[in-house]
């Protein structure tokens, strides 16, 4: 399959949260009208973020809501459940470990690790906290899809291979730092500084009123 | 100026990250063909999303190092100090307010509130945890630019409106919930099931190895 931006994906992820309030709300068809003004984009891109995944929807009828959202949910792997472990158990790590959103899209948190003594074995939301030095060897029993790295910047890219040697395959990063991995693996990173710098350009940049 | 896509902005914030790095490693001078590499993206998306913002670089010189990150900082609105507060002084607010990538562009956090009677008036990481009921006299009195949403979803939309009553002009939303606002307000949501969903599309669709 084509490589498909990063940007798109996030849209696709969009149109599902608006699809399924549509099928909440008992509708049945959406135009790519719609589906754009609800996502900020144009009816264009819209048709085009889809067009890579086949052919949706008919001329002038639209899309079928449960169509397309069963679909957008194949096409981000929303059918099936997620085994995610969470690496960091400071503030980050608890307030990921209890994060309801993640269950309901089939994310199912397996364990919780740290490296810190005091921290290993204690309880942390329903988890006992376990030592990194078990990861790699828990990971080969019992093999894990996700891994989501709650560490410090200078720890994240020591615990990045680690999560690599443990075969893991997907890696999502809330460290401060930019990773390396191999191109067989996925990563996303999230950078809380970056998310602000979308408000801080929007207030900097907004005409005045 | 032109409406810039939420996009191109989060493309601007990590230009600027990777000219950084440059900085810091003494080079002076930087094409668009390896700033696109680092972003993953091409040569012609960088021209393009830098010329949004006037003229840089000079052909087949590339973009001077320093110059480009201070006009990015510039553009980001990273000169200043912007006033930050946390509403919502559970697991997720308690993990941003003591989150150091903030302080280091500038989002300086100036208070933390919270509904439950039970928190107001305890410490978080060296706030003391005030009433959302005094949100609205405190920010008229010190006016606050940046409010982070750490509230459950059900709350987050009348938590949004109080913050918009209180004058302050730009949102970041953790809940998981759309939120609506007045057009002079910058809204941003931050959906950590979503970023997951990032993953999962890519195990879902990688080439089979």
């Amino acid at each position: 399959m084509k490589r498909i931006a990063d940007s798109t994906v996030r849209r696709l992820s969009l149109y599902l949260r608006f699809l399924e309030e549509f099928e909440a709300r008992g509708l049945t068809t959406i135009s790519s009208e719609e589906l754009a003004a609800r996502g900020g984009t144009t009816s264009a891109q819209v048709r085009k973020d889809l067009s890579f995944f086949g052919s949706f929807g008919k001329r002038g009828l639209g899309y079928s809501v449960g169509e397309l959202a069963s679909r957008l949910r194949e096409i981000l792997g929303l059918g099936r459940e997620w085994k995610v472990i969470i690496i960091g158990a400071g503030k980050i790590g608890a307030a990921l470990a209890q994060y309801h959103g993640f269950r309901q899209r089939g994310f199912r948190i397996v364990a919780v690790y740290d490296n810190d003594p005091a921290k290993i074995g204690r309880a942390l939301d329903g988890f006992r906290i376990r030592a990194m030095s078990d990861l790699v060897d828990d990971a080969r029993r019992d093999p894990v899809d996700i891994a989501v790295l709650a560490v410090p910047a200078q720890a994240a890219q020591a615990v990045a291979d680690l999560a690599v040697r443990a075969g893991i395959k997907a890696i999502m990063n809330f460290a401060p730092q930019q990773l390396h991995v191999p191109d067989s693996v996925a990563l996303k990173t999230v950078n809380m500084a970056m998310e602000l710098e979308g408000l801080s350009f929007a207030l900097t940049n907004r005409e005045s009123t």
